[in-house]
């Protein structure tokens, strides 16, 4: 029920309202990586969760992560605390992550490697994330948005190839090959991130965001066939079964010139990293972004002043705010909050 | 005597036509990072000279090096072989090449800091770089053009504060909050890039190219200030000293939109990274790039294929055949080679 109201209000607030072309009452707000370590009441509950891991697939703890930051901030919108490598998980891959290391995780690189993978639907990792969709809306305000969300097939594709290290060389191998088991990779990754955002939405979520981290490394039919028609078939896959779910895609790294291209049929937003300017990207949907997350190292003054730059490019019925990239670790929790209450009292 | 000429043709070959809007008689190539350890003569003379550091301050075997890929394959330019960190070095900062590391530069964080440098201008370290100029462009044919080059100041500076790692928070967040010593530092490297480029052109250079590979790091009035402006006086000031000197610039990840700007007064070419099509970039000057590295690891039929469709997009006359980053470890010589050819043939 996307559009359910109560109390004459739509449910999801000003987030939900941009997204549906509806007038928002004020500019919605959230920040990508709100809920991490840069939160002193995160590491806390982290610590009692074991893993990073592990607390994805607490419930209870990972929907009070996910609503921490709506508890210090004026924000508009949660987003499920997860990882986009919970896809391949729940297929059956090997996943830790290492201390300051980054992810490990089973590796993908052949036909025989991609059939040995299982469903995700009906997984213990599927059903705790859903889990945890459920719990966290169920205390969630009503005019507040929970976000939920996958990777896109090409950057999920290239942490299967690499093992979870972020380098694609060898996913850029395969697509320039067109390596039969990478192509039978990439459509298996849409059919299992359909199943995914599905479960998603039927749990709670109001809207989801499809995060091709690595989109900008292809250009071309490459990026048309890895990137973009995948994308376009998860949305109208999930939008099939759940008529009119929101979806924001952020395709990063793809430019001003192909970012047009991200704004799919389905696609109500897309997603702008802080090198791009919004005012250059000419589209007909929302755009989501892109205060440098490093503006908010830099002090509370220059916080404020970038914050309210980029709100002077786009009007707030056609923007989200957010960062470009995700919070640093390091970052001071009080910048966030100044940052938060500038661009409110600039619209009041 | 950038326009010379020796038996009717200019020297400097197809390069130099290009970038003089000259009709080459074939499309020019090189590639960048074409002197480097995936050759095998490479890596023997690189062992005879120590270490990386060593072998830029050795006239002769830099040389040599810079000459190594023109034995191999029918190019049309050398590039000097050099470090964009040379800059800080001759001005007195201490720098060492940590073995598959990267480097390890001293900082610079504060006007102190900047005052306690010496102009690079008479410093052994630029006095090696321009013997190597000097014998290379003795050794090389008449119709091989020989490339000087520096880095952008943008770049270079986030090195200086960083202290040699690629990590660019420092340096931007002094660029937001436009740090008095950090604009200062800005136009150090401004004047002592024009002086180090001028000896390059004296000492044979036909062509310089400036290196800014992290300028996608900026937008706007940050970009224009600390990227745009800086090179725009580079270009100048050497211009004014050694006038039609050919200037390749490559402010890698600022986007097709604001490329454009980087075809500043004075420009000849501007290079292109990989993740840009060089069909969506309207600009009156030539243009330089920009296959795929990743191409060239993926066997001669699709490094030929890929780079057939680059040569495809941007006709001869307008064109410098090139990597859109430089080549990768591990690249067999044999498939350079093989692009070498394709691309020949398809024009003969």
């Amino acid at each position: 029920m996307i559009d359910s109201r109560k109390g004459g209000k739509p449910l999801g607030g000003a987030l939900l309202d941009v997204l549906l072309k509806r007038t928002p009452d004020r500019r919605p707000m959230w920040f990508m990586r709100q809920a991490g370590r840069y939160l002193p009441e995160y590491r806390a509950v982290r610590q009692r969760a074991g893993s990073f891991v592990d607390l994805c697939y607490n419930p209870e703890l990972a929907s009070e992560v996910t609503i921490q930051p709506l508890r210090r901030y004026d924000l508009d919108a949660a987003i499920l605390f997860a990882d986009i490598l919970v896809v391949p998980h729940a297929m059956g891959l090997p996943l830790k992550f290492e201390e300051g290391e980054g992810p490990v995780l089973g590796t993908v690189r052949s036909l025989d490697d991609l059939n040995a993978l299982r469903p995700l639907v009906g997984s213990y990792e599927v059903r705790q994330v859903c889990e945890t969709v459920r719990l966290t809306r169920s205390s969630l305000a009503h005019d507040k948005a929970l976000i939920g969300f996958c990777g896109g097939p090409w950057t999920v594709a290239s942490y299967m190839v690499a093992g979870g290290s972020s380098d694609r060389v060898d996913a850029k191998l395969a697509a320039f090959r067109r390596d039969p088991w990478f192509v039978a990779l990439i459509d298996r990754l849409v059919v299992e991130s359909i199943e995914y955002l599905v479960a998603q939405a039927e749990a709670g979520a109001q809207a989801v965001q499809i995060f091709d981290s690595w989109a900008g490394d292809l250009i071309g039919d490459q990026l048309q066939e890895f990137v973009l028609d995948p994308i376009s078939r998860i949305v109208a896959g999930v939008q099939a079964r759940v008529p009119g779910l929101p979806v924001i895609v952020f395709a990063r790294g793809i430019g001003s010139h192909q970012i047009k291209a991200a704004a799919l049929p389905g696609v109500n937003a897309i997603g702008v990293e802080t090198e791009l300017g919004l005012d250059e990207i000419d589209v007909n949907v929302a755009l989501q972004g892109n205060l440098d997350p490093v503006a908010l190292l830099a002090g509370e003054d220059v916080a404020r002043r970038e914050a309210l730059m980029v709100c002077a490019k786009i009007p707030k019925e056609r923007h989200i705010f957010n960062l470009g990239h995700g919070i640093r670790l390091g970052t001071d929790p009080a910048v966030v909050g100044a940052v938060v209450d500038a661009v409110r009292r600039s619209e009041a």
